[in-house]
């Protein structure tokens, strides 16, 4: 039987799982639910689906997976559109950066949580829009999918199986789990880089400072080039491990510049050392 | 004329440099001035240099040209030490990160003021030593002269000339301006990388911390790598400008903060928005 799949947002992530998809021997459908009928077009015209809709209701009727692919807050108002006509075969999936709100959001909305089976490609890009899809975008990346207790294991399995297709390396973990460590690693990083850059963007040396700046600093700034609505979302749906997080670094920003204040040597070493010790010993565990 | 260089340290930064040289038409001479034999002669064994000495008063004696490449607070115990024996002809540069304090201690220690011209090269690596060493470590990256008042233009010559000749971009700045911007642009980076990884390493879900953590994030934890001595002795050297900037940025944290804290989506769009901007506008500046 052919799958069919159908992508709600066809944003960066949306746009390049599908794209690394068509590249991989499946043979089945592939439906973009878009805004407007000229990016629709356009994605068919570049190969990312095979066809688009305009109107999320009907473009769910015959899908066997369903992926939610866009913004967070924008997540409920797609699945109570879809609600009606969804067939009760159809599994739902999503590309969130967030758990919570999705699995909280979907149960309220749909009547099979079995088919529930949220998800978490970790992987991006400062660049955004379907126009800077990237087909080897997941590959050799992490994808963290958080089932719902209700889960049945045949549709958590479809689910990694689709991004297994796209070189992807699947891994679970619980959704409270999931939303903990991600602030810790993604969000807060985050959060830092864009009020650095604010910071620094309102310095008279501006244009010296971003001439000099050399190597991690260049890569860090580089994530302040984020999408703003899609990390504002991020904020605003997980706010608690993210404040958590944040008051974590502070209370360690506070001791090194108490040291820098004091001259005092000794802790200024005495913490990089650690966190260089740390990083070196952990580090082995990235891929 | 053979051009005689004693380069005063052997770290990443020396090593890289006198490797760098070795690879060019050079054909002077160059010695390390290094701490203990062993590792002079391993460095000669290794290529960087021709000759070795552990004892900087002699080996300054026939130099042209002295380099200090020692951490920082080292540095005015090796000017002492090579003052009574250094030529009245020989330029002393150095590669130190902030520039006021080498250029206050070189004027009270040498006697021709119009023949220090310092120097710092931003390049870099969370390497260190000169195992570590990298002949294409400058190419195409910026080294900045910082002249004092009294450096006489052909010694600023020569010195811009050796660091062209491994490839770097060399360009003059003022001393304090030059601490100012790199503050902001390197020193206060690097502390916010060993605060956060040092606060991630304290959680309970450290490893899964490392293990997820992606893009941005892993490219500034490795900036935590960096040799703690050589960034506490920055810290120490620069505290003003450096706390400066990190209050700066930490007034702009604490607004992303409340914006999160009150669920303020309007004012975290606009303050990511803002940051993407800048980071757009002047990321073009950037070599």
């Amino acid at each position: 039987m052919t799958q069919r799949i159908v992508t709600v947002g066809l944003g960066l992530i949306g746009a390049s799982f599908t794209s690394a998809l068509k590249k991989t021997d499946f043979s089945g459908h592939i439906t973009a639910v878009v805004r407007n009928a000229a990016t629709g077009q356009e994605a068919v015209d570049l190969g990312l689906v095979d066809t688009y809709s305009t109107d999320v209701a009907s473009a769910v009727q015959t899908a066997d997976v369903v992926m939610l692919a866009v913004p967070m807050l924008a997540m409920e108002q797609q699945l109570n559109a879809m609600a009606a006509t969804l067939p009760d075969t159809a599994i739902v999936t999503d590309v969130g950066s967030v758990k919570q709100p999705f699995a909280e959001q979907a149960l309220a909305a749909l009547s099979h949580p079995e088919r529930i089976v949220p998800a978490h490609p970790i992987a991006g890009s400062e660049k955004s829009g379907m126009r800077a899809a990237n087909s080897a975008l997941f590959e050799n990346r992490r994808v963290i999918v958080t089932p719902l207790e209700q889960s049945a294991d045949r549709h958590i399995a479809t689910v990694k199986a689709l991004w297994e297709k796209v070189g992807a390396v699947v891994e679970e973990l619980a959704i409270d789990h999931h939303d903990r460590v991600l602030a810790h690693t993604s969000h807060v990083p985050h959060v830092l880089a864009f009020a650095l850059v604010d910071a620094l963007a309102k310095q008279q040396e501006v244009e010296e400072i971003f001439r000099y700046a050399a190597g991690g600093f260049r890569d860090f700034s580089r994530i302040a080039s984020s999408d703003p609505v899609m990390w504002s979302d991020i904020c605003r749906t997980n706010p608690t491990a993210i404040l958590e997080s944040l008051d974590q670094f502070s209370h360690h920003l506070q001791q090194i510049r108490s040291a820098i204040e004091t001259g005092d040597g000794d802790t200024l070493e005495r913490t990089f050392e650690r966190a260089r010790t740390a990083r070196n010993t952990y580090s082995d565990v990235q891929s």
